[in-house]
């Protein structure tokens, strides 16, 4: 098993998945190893020292971590179906924007669902100005990647069915249609895509799971 | 001019002088458009509309925005003199370690030479343990890059002279040489390469600038 491909990782986390879609779109076979965050493995210490987190990709005995770098090396290891364009300027857009999703959304969508009151009115707020910022990103392609699934379209996964499954919790509705056609369009486009279908956690475990964290309003 | 390079910067800012040593490290002939942050030029707002910030760099009349992707955009374009190593797994490693002095190590050694009383004692303790792990990238290498500087030492480079300075300010010293033997001998080290002799801003004009923005102790 010396070319053994390992993802440690949690079933519910977006961050790992970010790592198991990339792995499934270039066809690249990989063991699961789930971690419990309450009581991490002595391998997910070891491999991931600095920031001890998921997830972690193991190959051929040697750990990445970091969901960005973990998809950049993917994409650099395993040549067929590239995640990032080609293009040196491509590639610089598709970077850029996959750290801005980092950087400038998730914290505050997240934030727009576990909050209440006057903090959550000035996150949701804050959250759509993001999001109309993401949404000019798509303008003239079906996917952030073009025509197929790329490295922005897996970094923007957590929009469905995490982001999906919250705003129901939380009761709101950052998404609308009429605001955001485009990412509307791309959260349709994506989740009839196969591998999308095959590989994502089942929004019913979700659903439950995240009720186990917070009880809905 | 078809093909030319234009730096939108600040003389002062770390982030454009990564992305200056990078294309002189390249050999990359470029100009330099520098920017008055209280009075952005129309073509920042333009060329970095998102984020409104230098640096950008402009080839061939197309903007890169956010230092780290115009890093990657400079070794994907100008092949010669790699900054990034060609194994997927020391790439990895690179952008491992440039992510995390974005990310852990930047505003922690700011606020630790800003802050005062209590609240520094808590960011020099903080910095401290950020700059412990830091120096364990640099076990049984000259630079980060290995013989010859690369991503991450480019990334490293505000500990020359930009944190020198503002130690002196805060009358603090972070980088002991007892604590820190690694990241000491490297400050001495790249400092002493020409080409970084040759194109950072000097020191003396920096203590200057920053004794405007706050008096020292």
């Amino acid at each position: 098993m010396a070319d053994e491909v390992v993802v440690f990782r949690v079933w519910d986390s977006p961050f790992s998945y970010r790592v198991e879609l990339a792995l499934a779109l270039k066809g690249v076979n990989f063991r699961r190893a789930e971690e419990d965050l309450k009581n991490k493995s002595s391998e997910l210490l070891l491999y991931n020292p600095v920031h001890k987190k998921i997830p972690v990709l193991l190959h051929a005995g040697k750990p990445i971590a970091e969901s960005l770098v973990i998809l950049e090396y993917i994409d650099e290891t395993w040549k067929q179906n590239p995640i990032l364009p080609v293009d040196p300027y491509e590639r610089a857009n598709a970077r850029f924007w996959a750290t801005y999703v980092d950087d400038k959304c998730l914290e505050i969508l997240w934030r727009a669902c576990w909050t209440r009151g006057e903090e959550q009115q000035k996150c949701i707020s804050e959250a759509g100005e993001r999001l109309r910022t993401l949404e000019t990103a798509l303008e003239g392609k079906k996917f952030f990647g073009g025509d197929t699934i790329g490295f922005v379209d897996i970094v923007v996964s957590f929009l469905t069915p995490w982001m999906e499954v919250l705003q129901e919790m939380a009761r709101i509705r950052l998404l609308e249609e009429e605001n955001y056609p485009r990412l509307c369009r791309w959260v349709r486009d994506f989740s009839s895509c196969d591998v999308v279908k095959e590989t994502r956690p089942p929004r019913e475990k979700l659903v439950a799971f995240f009720a186990t964290l917070k009880p809905p309003n």
